[in-house]
């Protein structure tokens, strides 16, 4: 799993060259007790591609986490599927397996929790008996003093059913050899077997074991039911799962055409678009138009060149200053040359730790994945929304769906004039583009090999794109 | 209701003499559409001291927040309470001052709810009838489309419901001059009337309205029940309910000791108690001994000097770093003296805009509210805690909980040598102090009336307290 920001943040001593000091870095918030997660339901109840969003969420605001998925324990053991009997409840080899498998998984959990700076573990698993979780329980908070939460995911709707099995047959690891047909079969014993096996931790508003309990009814669209929530974990986890979120999902992303200060090779500003960026913007409503996507939103920034970018599409917009360019303060329409010229210890404390540094009087990465937040809750609870933003927001927004390490977010390469699509592939994102044919600069400028403030300006302007001093005299083309 | 700091973010234009150029200033969260929450239950549920809490909560976080109370309309038609007769379902004329006063406070709400960078109303009151509810819907939603949630507290605690109904006694305005006795006589009636109006909205999992809707179980003791939750603001409100707080409650705060920066007048820093200091942590410990307060905790800073200050308290010892000063970066250990001779910009800035002034590379006062949120989570669900943290970060933490206007956050007076203690009185704290008898400098610099960049030193240093030279001499004293 990739280390957290927070995480990063108390781990950063600096860089070799330089020594940057930087405020909340002493400041993260306290690690209050490590805090295991684990799923309680049936098969095809949703656990995992719960288990994957919350640990994405958890991960983007500094809760350092960690899946333990049963089931590929058990698969270490049994490396070849063979049959639902696997998960009969007197077959006692196998139930021995599925014992250990369980028993491993939670063991690696603590082992995990353990570790300095990390924050939670999900173990992700059906743990339908009593005495499964009595030893969670008795290791995660009776011996190690942790904490410990269950969500109970339970779903009789069958058409929420219905897709969830199909999810299951089409990106399982066990199915992936079988028969569509035989596949369902098996499918369908295995959840009678487990059925069998179920033994609810909630019996009215009793419960059975003295820690937080959700039981979230299907998939969340039926509401849930929370007992004994405390800790500030605990209530971000009950926020965050409370609003249900498809599990068919599609969202497109673009930065905006071609701006004039990318063509001048310009930080941040409210430029117009360059003829280009126009032309760019006729092709975007175009494309987005033959693809018929139903209820679509357009969500862009506050800035011209995203509502410009926007303007001849035919779909309900929203413009949203959290979607603007991250602000670059004193440094606000600079160029890269200008900067080298006039801030060179500012350039070289940004391309020394390009997450983290805040411009003078402006944000830093982490500053707007914080003011993104609220956003992506939005965004991951809808489907077919196309969002024109910006390069540093769109890193922010990418990183966060694709599961990049928080250190690389910044070097996320999201060039002008392409249609990126995301679609939801069993619990993570697949990524399409579709670049554009209309020319328009490179913005991407990657980190320098030396990031001394004692550089000079040419190496630190090793790694701009050829491009802004070289095609600004395009800007009179069509 | 006082303006949040997100409405001001907002609406802040700069000073007079100087233009403050912050970040986040063009980057608050976006105003989602406004919320309607209102309370549903029989007298005694709760629903007031929820209602007050979540509004201070929300406050705090940048969503502004007012609660209209439909008993006080009520009061405005029937200035003197007579009796329970009042809410007979019978009682015609007495009926319709209660739907009248119901409507006023709904109509203000939506008064309230439409004016720009107002964010929720909490319209607190019965709500028992179906028809009140589908009134309250139709003109926030329906009309204004706007959002409703609706929070339904639910108590049949025999313990709870008895020591909500003495509170009532003690605090509400109708029973101020009635017989005790009488007085409960009467609730007592009251709460039969309502019962047998009452209509719950929540049958099983069917919801009344397409809105969020949560049964909040024995003050959130016995858990809750949430369905149809969306949005950023209802997830958070559903996060803040989850923990029952506890409906008694005393909070105890101290700064620490009188430093060895604080006696030569520098800010920040890791600094250790001054002799005095070190008289007033032994002053302290045997105050809180006398106090025999059951259960004590002691959550400190992780500097030396709040450490210090707690060393002989016999209670368990918790240090949090989000206890720790507000972090002045670059002017870290410096004087005023010194500040106002390097960095005279930065210190008329700061005079200009305290609340939202960030030092080079360190923090601001909005900063240190924001991280303090967990704390102050966490410490709202308890009681008999004892906090020994900094000068900022109390006038933060007591601006919480006093509901200071965030402008004035910066300068609550919170003297060295002082034991605070707050008490919950019905809705709100009450504050008392206890000064020990140990000298000590005062650290409280009010705002100068000349905050231009072009003042001169001394004009900057007009309401520095007389003390940092002329006590200098005293270090040596016992």
């Amino acid at each position: 799993m990739c280390p957290t920001v927070i995480e990063e943040l108390h781990s950063m001593t600096g860089g070799d060259q330089v020594k940057v000091q930087l405020p909340y870095k002493k400041r993260a918030l306290r690690q209050y007790a490590p805090l295991l997660v684990a799923t309680i339901g049936l098969p095809g109840r949703g656990k995992s591609l719960l288990a994957h969003r919350l640990s994405r969420y958890l991960n983007f605001i500094g809760e350092t986490t960690k899946i333990l998925d049963i089931s590929e324990y058990r698969r270490k053991h049994v490396t070849k599927y063979s049959s639902h009997e696997m998960f009969r409840a007197d077959n006692l080899p196998a139930y021995r397996i599925r014992q250990q498998s369980f028993r491993e998984a939670l063991e690696d959990s603590a082992k995990w929790l353990k570790e300095p700076g990390h924050s939670v573990a999900i173990l992700d698993g059906p743990n339908v008996s009593r005495s499964q979780r009595q030893e969670i329980y008795d290791l995660i908070s009776g011996e190690l003093g942790f904490r410990v939460m269950f969500i109970e995911c339970v779903c009789e709707n069958p058409s929420i059913l219905e897709q969830n099995f199909k999810d299951i047959l089409k990106y399982s690891v066990d199915y992936r050899d079988m028969a569509a047909k035989d596949a369902l079969t098996d499918l369908t014993y295995k959840m009678a077997h487990y059925k069998a096996q179920y033994e609810s931790p909630t019996l009215g508003s009793e419960l059975e074991l003295p820690c937080p309990t959700v039981k979230l009814l299907e998939g969340g669209y039926g509401g849930l039911v929370a007992h004994g929530i405390n800790g500030v974990k605990e209530c971000k986890i009950l926020s965050y799962i409370s609003v249900p979120k498809p599990t068919q999902q599609v969202l497109y992303f673009s930065r905006h055409g071609e701006s004039e200060f990318n063509v001048t090779g310009r930080i941040g500003g409210d430029a117009p678009l360059s003829p280009r960026g126009r032309l760019y913007a006729q092709a975007l409503a175009k494309h987005v138009q033959s693809l018929n996507i139903p209820s679509l939103q357009v969500w862009t920034s506050t800035l011209k060149r995203t509502k410009a970018t926007a303007a001849g599409i035919q779909a309900p917009q929203q413009h949203l200053p959290e979607l603007d360019e991250i602000y670059s303060g004193d440094c606000e329409s600079l160029t890269y040359e200008e900067l080298a010229a006039h801030f060179p210890r500012e350039l070289a404390l940004r391309d020394c730790e390009k997450l983290r540094y805040r411009y003078p009087q402006g944000e830093s990465y982490l500053d707007v994945m914080k003011r993104l937040q609220s956003v992506l809750f939005q965004m991951e609870s809808e489907s077919n929304i196309l969002t024109i933003s910006h390069q540093a927001v769109l890193r922010c927004v990418l990183g966060y769906f694709l599961d990049t390490e928080p250190e690389e977010v910044p070097y996320v390469h999201v060039p002008l004039h392409t249609i990126i699509k995301l679609t939801l592939h069993g619990h993570s994102y697949r990524m399409e583009t579709v670049k554009m044919p209309i020319e328009c600069v490179d913005t991407n400028r990657a980190k320098p090999t030396n990031c001394s403030i004692s550089r000079t300006s040419d190496d630190a302007l090793l790694t701009l794109p050829a491009h802004y001093d070289s095609v600004a005299s395009l800007t009179s083309c069509p």
